[in-house]
C-alpha cells in the first residue's frame, strides 16, 4: 500500500493519517477536504503530504472517508465511482444503516468496508489529530460479507496494526446499540451544559464551584455540532428511543424525590454503581 | 497545631489526613469512624495515626467532619459539645443550609467554619484517600462570620497549605448553585448508567461498544449511594428545580427532533459548546 487518500482531515482522519505515516513512512499521505484552510493546516503540522481532489482518487490503494455522516452519504458513491478494482475504501461514521444501503448496489459495493472506529476527542480539526487514538480502541465493522476477502485484509491488516480489536454487526444493530452507549450520553451532556449555562448568568461562578465531576459529566458538550447534528438526523428513531427511556428514568427519580422516598433513591444508585464493574470490563 | 481528628476517614477525610501529615510530619492525626474496619483499614495505610472517639475530643486542636450530611447534622453538636475553647472544627459537606441552621444557637458555634472542599473522585473509603487531593480546588465556605476570627485563620492557614482557592457564600446561595453544577450532574450520570444498563442485558456489549465519552459521562454513576442519597434529600427543593429544567430541556430537544427541526438541533449544541469558554476559565 502506497497511497492513501484521507478524506476529511480532522480528528479522525487526521489520526488516521499520523499513525499509517508512523506504520509505514514509505506511504504518501494524500489530503481531500472541502475546507482549504484545513487541508492548508493539515499539510503544514505534517498530518497529509500532498492535497488532492476526488479525481486523484483512480490511484488510490487505501480511502478513508472521515467526514460528518450527511458528507459521507453524499460522497461516498462518488468516491466508490472513481476508484480501481483494487482499492479498499472504509468509512468511519457514527451511524452504519443508511450508509450500507446507500452503497448497497453500487457496482463497487465490495471495494467498500463499513467501519466504525470508537475513538475520538472532544475536539476537531487537523490541530486536534493525535498519535495513538485508536489503540485499544474497538472498531465496529458491519455487513463484512459484502466486501471483498483481499480487500477487507488489507484493511484489516492496518485496524491490527494501530492497535484496534474488531467487533462485527450489523448495521441496524450496531445504530441501536450506540444510540444508548453513544449517541445519548452526547445528549445528556449537552442539556447538562445547556441547563447550566441557563441558570447561571455569571459564569465566573460555574467555572468556581464546578468540580472534576462536573467537568467530566460535560466534556462532551464540547463535540462539535456539524459532526453530531447528521448523527441524530440519521439514527433518529433510535435515538429518541434512548432519550424516551432517559427521561422517563428521570422523572421517575424526581418522583421518588418528591415522594421523599429517599430509600428508593438510594437503591436506584446502589442497582446502577454495577456500571463500575462493566466499565472494568469485570463480570 | 499538633492533634488533628479526622471523623469520617474515607476518600474526603483520609485525603485530608495524608496532606496535613505530609504538611507537618509532628502532628498526630486520629481518626473516628463509626466502621471499626475503616478504622482498622486506615492505620494500616498509615492514613491515620491512631484510633479515637468522640470522647477523645477535648485533646482536639481541629476537627474535620468528613462523613454523609445526614451523619454531620447528628455528630457536629456532639463534636461541638465535646471540644476545648480553642478547637477549630470544620465539615466538608455538600449541602450547607440545613447544617448551619443546625448549631446556628450551639454555645460553641464560633469554633466551627462551614466548608465544602470541591473536590473527591467516584471512589470512597480509606484506600481511595489520595494525596494532593485538594491542590488548586475551590473551597466554599459559608458564614464566615459566624467563626470566630482567630479559629477561621487556622483553617485557613489550612487551606492555603493544601492549595485550595477559598470562595464565601451564603449557604442558601451556596445549596442553590451547587444543585446546578455538582448534584444534577450526579443524577444525570446514574440515570444515564441506569438507562444503558436496563437496555444492554448483554453486559459485554456494552464495554465493547463504549468509548472515552461514554466512560466520563457516567463516571460519576460509580459515586456512593450513602453519601448521596443524605444530599439529594438536604438539598431536595433546589434538586427538583435543577431536575426539572435539565428534564425539560432534554424533551425540547427530543421534540425537535421528532419535528425533523435539525437546524434547531444544530443550534441548541451550537450555543452550549460555550461551555468549552467556561471550563477553560476563559471568558
Amino acid at each position: 500500500m502506497k497511497n492513501i487518500f484521507i478524506i476529511g482531515v480532522g480528528l479522525i482522519g487526521g489520526s488516521f493519517a499520523l499513525d499509517i505515516k508512523k506504520q509505514n513512512s514509505e506511504c504518501i499521505i494524500y489530503g481531500i477536504d472541502k475546507s482549504e484552510t484545513h487541508l492548508d493546516e493539515a499539510k503544514q503540522l505534517g498530518v497529509i503530504d500532498k492535497k488532492a481532489k476526488l479525481e486523484d482518487l483512480g490511484k488510490a490503494d487505501m480511502v478513508i472517508v472521515a467526514i460528518p455522516v450527511d458528507a459521507t452519504l453524499n460522497v461516498l458513491p462518488k468516491v466508490l465511482d472513481a476508484i480501481s478494482d483494487n482499492t479498499i475504501v472504509f468509512d468511519t461514521g457514527s451511524t452504519k444503516e443508511d450508509i450500507c444501503l446507500k452503497v448497497k448496489h453500487h457496482p463497487k459495493r465490495r471495494n467498500y468496508l463499513a467501519a466504525h472506529p470508537i475513538a475520538g476527542t472532544e475536539y476537531s480539526g487537523p490541530s486536534s489529530a493525535i498519535h495513538g487514538l485508536y489503540k485499544n480502541k474497538t472498531n465496529i465493522i458491519c455487513e463484512v460479507e459484502e466486501t471483498a476477502f483481499k480487500l477487507q485484509e488489507k484493511a484489516l491488516k492496518l485496524f491490527s496494526e494501530l492497535g484496534m480489536r474488531i467487533r462485527y454487526m450489523n448495521p441496524k444493530a450496531h445504530d441501536k446499540h450506540i444510540a444508548y452507549v453513544s449517541h445519548l450520553s452526547h445528549i445528556s451532556s449537552f442539556m447538562l451544559g445547556k441547563t447550566v449555562i441557563d441558570k447561571e448568568k455569571n459564569e465566573r461562578d460555574i467555572f468556581d464551584m464546578a468540580g472534576s465531576g462536573f467537568e467530566s459529566t460535560v466534556r462532551l458538550a464540547k463535540s462539535s455540532p456539524a459532526m453530531w447534528t447528521p448523527i441524530f438526523q440519521q439514527n433518529k428513531t433510535n435515538v429518541i428511543e434512548t432519550l424516551d427511556e432517559y427521561i422517563n428514568n428521570l422523572k421517575h427519580f424526581k418522583k421518588l424525590m418528591e415522594d421523599g422516598d429517599f430509600e428508593a433513591v438510594f437503591k436506584e444508585m446502589e442497582t446502577t454503581n454495577h456500571i463500575k464493574d462493566i466499565l472494568n470490563g469485570i463480570q
